[in-house]
């Protein structure tokens, strides 16, 4: 295995067998899990060693691939194959992706008759879907360098100062990232940029891996608890936000990790732009309204009351609160589109609403 | 040493000797550290063996008497006595009862000769300070119940939901607490209250002893992570934000633990009260403008890269970041008083303004 020069988060290696990295145990130690079956696809899903949605997604149409080997290999192919398909759907609730990725292959599997031809079928699927989350995440970057560029030519003394929450980076998608590709590009194009990264509580997926994911290109960039944007922002300190999302629904709202409302509700406050980059296969058209109609998962409380990382040589978890002391642990909340400036998406930047999205894909007009 | 009993984070012992709950070590240790010196009570003081406004307060004006003691055995009392005190205010810069509880005991020394008399002086006046501080806090939960029992009969079927960051509890005061001292209250009168509890990081007073507090008096509670709060609120699951402050201008702003604006932005997004729990001694009459006025202090960013908890039995910390991310760690921010339903105060809650402040305490009025 080789992630880093790969710099894909899942791929095959020589023999055919999935590979995905163990994001649990970044920054400290990068290393791999092999998925051979759907069950541990869901697993990978579920506890994380994958995350992110349009990485959800890639995984969830890999999961097809595996999905349509099982499948044909016992007595009921097709009931086996739609009973399988729905548990990947179940694997996580929020993001749209896992959901899109699995119908999609599930459409052309159900066009294939034959179910010995269904894996290859899969598999071509798998691959152009994957391809097109990079193609995708290469136009995010290109039509949010627009904004920075712009930032930038306002104080060319000073670097751009962008904030993000959780990880939206490569290690999230396939490559570029979704938040993280405007700041790549910019990067690239040597305009100077720091990066306030939220630590993101409870699985510090900021500190852990947008920080790690920043040093390895080289991009400076500033770990800050999820408290602290705020502040930061009165002071004048961030000139923009830029997020992920894993979902957005057709009016503009996006939910996104825990703690990104509260974030928009501070640029907001501040008159300091905040971006949600999303591809396309991230919004969701059937649903109308975001913040009451997204499920938001709950996740396990010790996620809340323990927090894992180095001791030393060695990697630990730890308990804070006291050991009888119970929480809650919402993993999503939804940022309403009155307080986003901006959807940068493989088309362009639109507008957070119904009529701003429906200029940039039409073809989704009823 | 019996902490529990006295129920205070501040004691003398049977020699006379001062002695401190060492929060650092809660919610998995309770042990206490000896002071015996000046500097004892500085290091005490920003190391957050003791922290909170009014307990730093009280901690400063028991290091004036540990100052008057040491001043009068040299050979320059008067000088070294204002070199102490000096010390002893710069010891922590945010919270304005530490400069306040020491000028208070100088004002009164400078008013003593005999610097053989300052000691028996400071210790009287020390004392009437902490007794103060433990009457304001009982009054700020009379006070602060009122809307409590307001929200219960609106719905008397489920527990009034209490959202509070940090800890302004006794650990923070020296009785009943600020923030606290209302759910005490309430729960005390019998009426059913639930607390979400911000884990308050970096340093997680809240997961570590607002939790402990509530664990002890028996008061529902959950915790949450900070990112959490605004989440909760969209979905109607907070009827009440509650917290302490380190200072509040004149004008209303309050500088509380650093996330508390964002929580005060959601609890205002979502048409909820947002209180802040103050004594007056919390109140910089001098400074007009908080948001721009209050000096923030920036503490080292291994508080924020290194996380402490329980390992087993063990007490260790971890790292959370890659080994050369750096970190900010800015300690508190400023909540514009636009965003708070009021002040709770030992006279009664009063709006967060100067006409509103004046109403309550006429005779600071100019």
């Amino acid at each position: 295995m080789n992630p880093n020069q790969t710099r894909r988060p899942i791929w095959q290696d020589e023999e055919g067998r999935l590979q995905v990295i163990d994001q649990r145990k970044l920054p400290h130690r990068c290393c791999t899990v092999d998925v051979r079956t759907v069950a541990d696809m869901i697993q990978a899903i579920q506890t994380m060693v994958v995350r992110g949605a349009p990485l959800i997604g890639v995984c969830g149409a890999y999961g097809m691939v595996l999905a349509a080997e099982e499948a044909c290999a016992g007595k009921e192919p097709k009931r086996d194959l739609e009973t399988l398909a729905w548990a990947l759907r179940e694997a996580r609730p929020t993001a749209v992706n896992l959901t899109w990725a699995v119908d999609c292959i599930m459409d052309r599997l159900r066009r294939t008759s034959d179910p010995r031809q269904w894996k290859a079928a899969a598999l071509r699927e798998a691959r152009l879907i994957e391809e097109a989350e990079v193609v995708r995440c290469r136009d995010i970057g290109c039509f949010g360098l627009e904004p920075i560029r712009t930032l930038h030519a306002s104080h060319p003394e000073r670097p751009v100062q962008v904030l993000t929450h959780c990880n939206a980076g490569w290690l999230a998608c396939i490559e570029y990232g979704t938040a993280t590709a405007p700041i790549y590009a910019a990067h690239e194009a040597g305009i100077p940029v720091h990066v306030w990264v939220d630590e993101t509580r409870p699985l510090n997926q900021g500190a852990r891996l947008t920080a790690w994911e920043l040093a390895q290109k080289g991009v400076p960039h500033t770990v800050i608890v999820d408290n602290a944007g705020g502040h930061l922002m009165q002071r004048g300190m961030v000139d923009v936000v830029i997020v992920g999302a894993d979902r957005v629904s057709r009016n503009g709202d996006a939910a996104n990790k825990i703690g990104t409302y509260l974030k928009a509700l501070a640029a907001f406050d501040n008159g300091i732009p905040f971006y949600v980059a999303i591809p396309s296969s991230t919004i969701d058209w059937n649903l109308s309204d975001g913040v009451n109609g997204i499920p938001i998962e709950m996740r396990h409380p010790d996620e809340v009351r323990y927090v894992e990382g180095l001791d030393g040589e060695r990697r630990t978890r730890i308990l804070l609160p006291p050991e009888a002391s119970p929480a809650l642990n919402p993993a999503f909340d939804v940022t309403p589109a009155r307080l986003i400036t901006g959807l940068i998406t493989e088309r362009g930047i639109c507008q957070a609403s119904e009529s701003g999205i429906r200029k940039r894909f039409p073809e989704w007009s009823s």
